[in-house]
């Protein structure tokens, strides 16, 4: 497999003048201006407003931004109550109770005192990538854009103190093998934790990208649990207790609960890691294209570790080459990749593959439906976990679109 | 020399009932509430409006975030004119000519339609964490605060096009080793670049953490000069000219050269690379801190490559234990370090000293001066390249101050 480290001298045709690079080559959007030239403007939430059901959930512009910082003012929000709590930090408390020792109380202050990691992760809404909770937003002829197929993920530096520290502090009981917790939300958003996990690498955190964690992601303070669907990470996090098993809170058995026809429609109650996704994010639906140079450029993450590597297909799968990916990687986060091509005006289709530090590499529609053993395809089981190839089909004139859920 | 891994089970001495954990730990900033609570507030300027030098110097505020990633409002700012430029991207191109084979001019949609990088990059004024040009922000009894001696640094994820690719297109003539170029601010501000480190890992910036690059950092694009002093990346970059020798610019020969009493006050022109450092952020002076656990923070960065490890000493540099250094370590950027540490009541002096990939040890004070050959200790060459490990002394009331400037 040829890497795609071009070291080609000239990546525009024409050898421009003074007067001006001429315009005959590479990416455009549908809309005018490259969005990097704007600010994209979304309002901060103010703490107890009501909102209706637009603004409590929010798709991140993946198309709109470069790096893998995500601007913290468009990290993607799916609110599960019907407002934004109102907290004052100088009054809330994460307390620990259950199967510990000692149950302790901490105050916003107590746990800024304590031992701080600092780490940039993603995100990333259950229900990502799917099909059928989006479809709303589809438009007629180009499928739907990757803002809403593929914006419910985000990825920040994270800041808080480790979930292990706060548990040693309090003793976990030996029978202590599972935490329940809870957020200061009206709904009481809920989830499970298995006591391995806990201990490894989730924090609360109090600070996104260098700022307090903002009012729509959790705040004063949030559970990151690097990796796996965003559930886990509860926002406005208040009581954490441990117990000996797994409790199925209704986020776990009801709302995000998977069930399989093939055992009487019971529910698979619990999903944890995400494998291994990537999604070119530049060209992609709803944009256009012109002959020549193009860079393609997507995000690939894992929730099992670093991105290995980005392959790329510009010809529908049938060949497939090595994407740049610069810089340090991290662990569990956004990986950017770019990819040099040149595109010949004919019809194609497009498309990127990522693997893990694992192995694990990312599958096709089909391949992941015949793993999970799915045979109806509108089974609303593909609506989580959804980690196939997105293919963006580009037409004789340019235009660009879905042709996984355009159909 | 032990590192501080610490796998101790408790922090906080106090086993606190759920009414709260006992406040008899740890650090408390000297005014009030934990910054993370508060967001650090700085108006954006507006493009065209006049600033007095204060609007004109901003200083990071590096006691009040945790992560490598400034937010992007506070990244500092020393502008050289007397206001920030109001420039329309529609119409702002790039020319690059001199001794090349086709002179070309870029708008921003062509730079944007090139090949990209997405890296994460500290930038630095020259004269920072010196102490002749920030003594006006000393304040009586604590010395100078670290945001007005080390706050001339920030660190961004920044994208943009490779400059190698922008010459390539343009050609560079065989005779072409240097490069001079020029912001669109009213000063015109000037710098001189070697063809080497040009065709190395210099980019062209358009974006800043997921953002247009801010008005006050060069909107709409600012040449990234990894690892080398601050005025290399010139802001609002309009004009690049391939040259057969060094340009001395005013900036370089002048504004930003040393002089050199040895050799008769003649001006040692071109400084390039920083060499290591680091600076604990918190504790450090202004703040007060309580006996018992504390956490110590800081950044430490190279411009020659990666940080291989941050030592630390509470005993003013009589022993050094290892620093915690989290997640994925960037070249040529701030790298976060984490260290446990037990104050026990008694006037002490703690530092911490960076080491990068390279070998490069930070150095003290005295080595630094003796050096480069400094006897006395205010010869003005110590304004510039100043990377010497920062003390902050501890007193028995738990004041902290600066004892590198405070005679």
């Amino acid at each position: 497999m040829d890497s795609n480290k071009s070291d080609r001298r000239r990546f525009l045709k024409q050898a421009a003048a003074l007067a001006g690079v001429a315009a005959g080559a590479g990416l455009v959007t549908a809309k005018g201006q490259p969005t990097q030239d704007k600010h994209v403007h979304v309002e901060p939430p103010r703490r107890g407003a009501r909102y209706s059901i637009d603004h409590l959930t929010h798709y991140t512009p993946l198309q709109d931004y470069a790096g893998i910082i995500t601007p913290s003012r468009v990290h993607f929000v799916q609110q599960h109550s019907s407002e934004f709590p109102e907290i004052d930090a100088d009054e809330h408390r994460l307390t620990i109770h259950g199967m510990v020792d000692r149950p302790l109380s901490f105050s916003m202050d107590d746990l800024k005192r304590l031992p701080s990691v600092s780490r940039v992760h993603f995100l990333e809404c259950q229900g990502n990538s799917s099909s059928l909770i989006h479809t709303a937003r589809a438009e007629p002829n180009m499928g739907l854009p990757v803002q809403y197929i593929w914006g419910m993920t985000s990825c920040s530096e994270w800041t808080g103190v480790p979930l292990s520290v706060l548990l040693k502090e309090a003793g976990v009981k030996k029978e202590g093998s599972w935490l329940v917790y809870e957020g200061a939300d009206p709904g009481k958003f809920s989830h499970t934790l298995p006591m391995g996990k806990a201990m490894d690498d989730v924090f609360v955190a109090y600070a996104q990208n260098g700022d307090p964690v903002r009012v729509e992601q959790g705040y004063p303070i949030r559970m990151i649990v690097p990796g796996w669907e965003g559930p886990f990470s509860v926002k406005y996090l208040r009581h954490i207790k441990v117990v000996d098993q797994p409790y199925h809170a209704w986020n776990e058995a009801m709302n995000h609960s998977v069930t399989r026809a093939d055992v009487g429609d019971k529910a698979r109650w619990y999903h944890f890691q995400w494998a291994t996704k990537s999604v070119i994010t530049r060209p992609s639906a709803g944009m256009e294209l012109r002959r020549g140079y193009v860079q393609i450029t997507g995000l690939a993450w894992s929730g099992a570790g670093k991105i290995a590597k980005v392959d790329v297909s510009t010809d529908g799968g049938k060949t497939w080459r090595e994407a740049r990916i610069d810089g340090a990687v991290h662990s569990k986060a956004h990986t950017r990749f770019n990819f040099d091509w040149e595109w010949n005006g004919q019809e194609t289709v497009i498309m990127s593959r990522s693997t893990d530090e694992t192995g694990d590499v990312q599958p096709s529609r089909e391949a992941l439906y015949r793993n999970w053993g799915i045979k109806d395809l509108e089974h609303p089981a593909r609506t989580t976990h959804f980690n196939a190839i997105q293919p963006w089909k580009i037409a004789r004139d340019g235009t660009i679109s879905d042709v996984m859920f355009a159909a």
